[in-house]
């Protein structure tokens, strides 16, 4: 539901901001169109990569989405307040720096201004403004492109039947020779701390874009193993809940547990292949002693995979166990409502007896054969009922 | 029983047609015959490859498949009506021009003569007269023969049990070095709008033939992504009702979505691997900058296949959740019948011991006697009805 | 149980058959033994490789085997009557012809007669007299051994128990430069239409051998198609049935219906490998066009395999589906139960209470006390009917 | 139970044998010792490569494990009883000799002896004399080790809830240049009838030390064909059992069929590596022509692969049909009773009625009022009964 | 839970470790922070690469964590008190020695300066200090770095509920040119025995730090057997469990096995992938025979992970066999309480029909009315209870 909402809402917000591109890019038709006027997503060239289409970046005027740009020199922040062309500008004019732009939820427009300055490839950039892509890692000439899903746990003071357990958001990276472009969307996963804890440590910032998006990456990868963590928690509750025997709701909350599960799998799956080219020993773009730290995060991606995969086996168990379980409390209950009834039905029939009408019936007669009978029913009630009791019916 | 159908009537669609073809191809035995004449599906060279085969195509005369043909020189569209022959004798001509010929559903003769023109090999001829193929590329000499499945959601007022929630069609496209011909079966993807749009965008038209196939791919792929995010929603629908406690007919509708989910299933995944080789890097048909648009369409491909994996193993959970919670209600209903049989068996066994007939039972002679009873009977129930309740079975 | 016979009655035909064989060859010991003999499958070289050993076939006496020979020039069956050994030896002379000799079930003693004239591999020949052997393709030096499981759908008025849906057959090809060997067991797919079909077609048999193993192929593959969608019909039979109230005997057709499926996956599945061979680029034997034909064999194979493995999961969900209907139809049979003991507990509890016997019971003087109470009786009755029915008890 | 008894039995025989290796060599600490003492099974060179450490073979003493030793020159056996180390001698003498020693179940010193004399590795004595390794293909240096499960299918009147159905043995082979020794553990795959078959066929021994194992090799997987044909035997007899009304023991049957599918499984499978091995192009160990005798093995294999595979996705089934077939009896089984208790009902409710005390009730006085109530009990009774009957509940 | 808190206690640990060494480290901001802290695990160099950052070690004072270490020269351990700084400094003078230092959980403090002097990684050394990682094997520069994780069975006197039946524990892995480092985790695999075993082979510490590599990995896969052999009794006694008939408590147990064979399989699985490399042929690192005693070890991982995974397989159809076992004993307690109830039904009509209270009823008038109705229920009781004994309900 959240996800869809997300979109929906992503879409509408896309509306005007195209209108707006659209007329600022009349000449060249490249404007970007949300994804229900599509499908001609346009076959262009990278934007801005001939100084004749870019329309001159007014990024001074709207920057809402802007959350922080800063120019990085010898692992060192630069002080001052930078725009991001003037930024790229400063950081091509030094030799070791780089730019490190982060945005949250920018629009087309302002996506497409940025993509200009700094000769983004129109596909990525239609990524970037929208908030359900799938991770993976494209490379646009010398620009990477890597997406991230990030994973939140949920905290919960009980876990009821349709609490959202984990929640999902994104964080978009473009990485080129001298920048690295952070893209968020959804509040799991802030940054700003993280671009704190970095410009705190030179000799990180030294191995330039790449080790920001080690940084971001790890980041993120630990927040899975968290998830994974609590999961493990709730895995816990709900198996300590299978087994005892009050059944309201519980099978409804192993299904919601495998739901979201399922929902975290897909954000974590799919991470493992650009991992796994990022760790690759044929790969030129990421420095080497970045690439042995990218190592590292994919070990903790690898521990969440298999996290996920053995939490999945055991739900798909504990589904079967409470089906067995609930068959055998039926089963059980069963028996106590038999053996009630048959404790019933020996007063019944007794009763029944001494109920017909014979002219003959020399019991009937006998002083003590009322207090005779009701004794023999309460003996026969006894008995039944410690037998039943031996037997484990009651 | 659609797709059945659909087959039945191309077979015998081609009957007649066949029959003309035989006659017109006496000498070669090149005659395209339906697939239950088969399977002497012959051993030619392609069809035209030499002049002297080639029967003069009469295209003007019945030319009801031709939706539309257009030649297409420096990516715009040349005006005037084009018969297919002529089109591509001007393509030829000219050097950086292509053809773009739709069809929909043509029968085996003129799909014949078409091939005869435009030198498609008789395998991929028929296969593109039949509406039952499944995704694949294939290449016969400098054709390229792309064969996809297009999906399209069916809108419904409710989840009914026997409604058709997915429809398949089929598009496949021969990609040749100056001409493109696009062949639809069935109603799901349309293709007019798009070459409107197409028609708008001259830099996408410059890239020639492969520039169509892939405008064409990523329109049926964005609608996998619709079909994909619409049973979404059907799922959710679904989940909300497994656990609710009106049972009419609720496991038909979780088994026809798996159906449906199978044939949707059936026509994304074989996708992949054509996509797959679209976008490697040592395919030399496909233009540099065509192959990494092909790739985000692969992207999207993959999100939908994601997707499905991830409904049908939701799918396999909500059957085995509703048969638990059946299971359930079972034991609540148990429980709920065998509280009221206990109830009244009190005042049955009750009843039964005041109806004996001894001689001797004081309490029958008391003023009060029948009213205590009354009343003893009233209170065990109201005092099983609480015990029940607190318990829940009631 | 079809196939285990066949297998018996190979195995005991073999025997005196063996007898035979192994007086004539008396001093090599190359005698072919039948399997339980075994596991001695003697280490020779190809039978007749030198002259020396070839016990000058007797093919005239006893040619109960061979259905058809004939030997093909330039793609024209030649007139007469061959015997295999002098079809062979025509073969050879000519330069472009091939032999085309069809054998139907022989036994182990004539095979070894024509192994010996051809040059056959003695542990191919011994798989050829066999009925049961997997789907699989060998090379013994120049000559090709090609096995293939011939599936057949058998038609039935109605889908019983235990009715045979699917039965298997064989057929094996020895492909060599100069011959084709065909060899037949049970009834599915019979050769002859096939060949006169082919004698039609002169330009394929001009590819020689391979051809004409393509023709079979195709065939096979055909009839899967056909049992696959034959399958697809009953499946739909099936769906309807499970939902139904009228459930005698259908859980076994269900499974019935899944053993036929594993009786034809088996047949199928392992012909992808052999498949991928024969289509490889690399593949010198198969000459490019005729690959191109096993191409299209491949690609409607591969549907074949999945509509199988569709079948497969829609089975299983079935499976499920039924049995969660089942516990459905049980809790609502149940409810049923209980509503009307419900209704009949009320008459019994108040038939009970005024057949106390009690001193003091005004009601039982009152004039109306009897109808009265009827009227009670009936009225909660129906008060109770009619709550039932509103609650779907009943 | 049998392979832990089995494994016990290895361990506590190596005891007193492992003490006397260990006095005997001394000095070099390679004393091979069970492997609960281990894990330190020592890093050595091969025994006895170097001749010092040979301790003098005193095979003549005990020679309890060896059952058949003898000498094969020009594919003939020589005559004459041999001892290992003679035999061995003299097939290095000659040419194109080898030597085949058979061992049953050998204890850690023989065993080491043995290895000493033909420099065979540690790490493969120690396998060798334990019964309960997984199948396997290594090479010490020249020497090959090849470890083969041996089945035997266990011959029963009828499918009892603990008969051992599959039972499991081993037998493994040192292949070395001019010798062939094999170990067999349990009873399943004796080796002498083999032995005799094999020296009736000189061509075969000609082959050297690997024909041996090939024939060896394929008497274990014809063994498994034949256990596969008997378990489809079985699995019919359950088919048949599950479908009917007599419910007793028969899930525990199934179960019991799986636990022995999957013995029999983890027997089979890990052979399919090795012998992708032994039939490699690039193999060089193994002769040409013996490799294509493997290849027939490897068939047969597959064949045994995919039997398992079919047997475990129905027995799958079965039991998920079993399940669906006891909730479908119990539905009847319930409907029965409830049928039943709605006739006893009648009677009850109808005689209650007439208990009743009213002073006003016409009936009682009537002359046919009694036998009029019981004819209506009757009829009503068969009247219900008629229409139980019609609707299949009784 | 054992994890959880094993790992909570870990973190806890560290902290004040952590201060020490951030205040050590100030200049360099190296200091290895806990994991909760992060995720800015640092971009350093290898620690003490250059001399200048190492603290001059002050391993003699605190040492808590070092259990033993030891100089092997030419095999044989050297006698005297070393500390780790200088057992290196002599190793690296010496030409074929090593050092084996052996550690118990260190903290991250004690482990900083053990890596400062060995030259290990940081990304490494923060992986020693935390007890949760999963078995995996990484190159820094000419340290491997191997991560072993141990499992031990729990032995208990029976299967209770919530036993914990493996536990898990860790062993990690510095093997350098000159040194091999072990750190333990847990109680499970002790290796002060294992070093004793060890130095008492001279020729196995020969072949230098990896064969003490080897004799541990061989040591905790060893263990893995074990486990997984009395995993098996277990299964055994779950089986014979599961188709008794006292149904207490069952369910759960199952499910608890699997959830123990989940943690087992965690541990076991991703061993693989280390082992696939440490026997490579390529493999530079690992000499020779040390490759081939690995070996070993991997064809008994192997049988550990076929073990695991038939488990899994039976665990899976044991719960579905349970299900169906309760399910057959339900309807088995149905039949039995259905039959009593129609014996006491049959009591309760009788009796009730004599209890009508008719003017004529002639038999109430019979001086053997009484008795004989009795004898009547009784006679029909006595009927019923043969006829249900004969159809098994009773
Ligand atoms: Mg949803
Ligand atoms: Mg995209
Ligand atoms: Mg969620
Ligand atoms: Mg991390
Ligand atoms: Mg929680
Ligand atoms: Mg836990
Ligand atoms: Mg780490
Ligand atoms: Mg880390
Ligand atoms: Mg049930
Ligand atoms: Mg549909
Ligand atoms: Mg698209
Ligand atoms: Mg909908
Ligand atoms: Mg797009
Ligand atoms: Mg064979
Ligand atoms: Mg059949
Ligand atoms: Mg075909
Ligand atoms: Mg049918
Ligand atoms: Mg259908
Ligand atoms: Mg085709
Ligand atoms: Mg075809
Ligand atoms: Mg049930
Ligand atoms: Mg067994
Ligand atoms: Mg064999
Ligand atoms: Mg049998
Ligand atoms: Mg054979
Ligand atoms: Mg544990
Ligand atoms: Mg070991
Ligand atoms: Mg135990
Ligand atoms: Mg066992
Ligand atoms: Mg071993
Ligand atoms: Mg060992």
């Amino acid at each position: 539901m959240t996800e869809r909402t997300q979109r929906a809402e992503a879409t509408s917000a896309d509306g005007p901001a195209t209108e707006g591109t659209r007329t600022a890019n009349a000449n060249g038709g490249r404007a970007l169109r949300p994804r229900n006027w599509s499908p001609m997503r346009a076959v262009t060239r990278r934007l801005g990569a001939d100084g004749s289409q870019s329309d001159q970046p007014q990024a001074a005027q709207r920057r809402s989405a802007v959350v922080d740009c800063a120019l990085y020199l010898d692992g060192h922040r630069q002080a001052g307040d930078w725009d991001y062309a003037g930024a790229l500008a400063a950081a091509r004019d030094a030799e070791s720096g780089f730019v490190w732009l982060g945005l949250h939820e920018p629009d087309l427009a302002e996506m497409t201004e940025i993509a200009t300055t700094y000769g983004l490839h129109e596909l990525a950039v239609e990524d970037a403004v929208k908030a359900r892509q799938r991770p993976k890692l494209e490379r646009f000439g010398e620009v990477s492109f890597l997406v991230l899903r990030t994973a939140r746990y949920c905290e919960h003071t009980e876990l009821t039947e349709n609490s959202d357990v984990v929640e999902t958001g994104q964080v978009m990276l473009f990485i080129g020779p001298q920048f690295v472009i952070s893209v968020r969307h959804g509040d799991a996963g802030r940054l700003t701390p993280l671009r704190e804890e970095l410009e705190a440590r030179r000799e990180l910032l030294l191995n330039g874009p790449w080790a920001v998006a080690y940084a971001i990456t790890d980041r993120v990868v630990d927040l899975y193993l968290e998830v994974a963590d609590q999961l493990e928690d709730d895995m816990d509750v709900l198996e300590t809940e299978v087994f005892d025997r009050q059944t309201s709701g519980r099978i409804q909350r192993i299904y919601q547990m495998k739901r979201e599960l399922v929902e975290f799998k897909r954000a974590v799956m799919p991470l493992q292949r650009p991992l796994l080219a990022l760790t690759a020993q044929m790969n030129r773009d990421v420095p080497k002693e970045v690439r042995r730290y990218f190592r590292d995060v994919q070990d903790h991606l690898s521990r969440t995979v298999e996290q996920i995969n053995s939490h999945d086996d055991l739900l798909n168990s504990i589904l079967q166990a409470r089906l067995a379980q609930v068959t055998v409390d039926q089963n059980n209950d069963m028996r106590k409502i038999a053996a009630w009834a048959a404790i019933a039905a020996v007063w019944t029939a007794i009763a029944g007896v001494y109920g017909m009408n014979f002219g003959f019936m020399p019991e009937l007669n006998w002083t003590y054969g009322y207090p005779g009978v009701l004794a023999l029913m309460l003996a026969t009630s006894l008995t039944l009922y410690r037998w039943f009791r031996r037997n484990d019916w009651l």
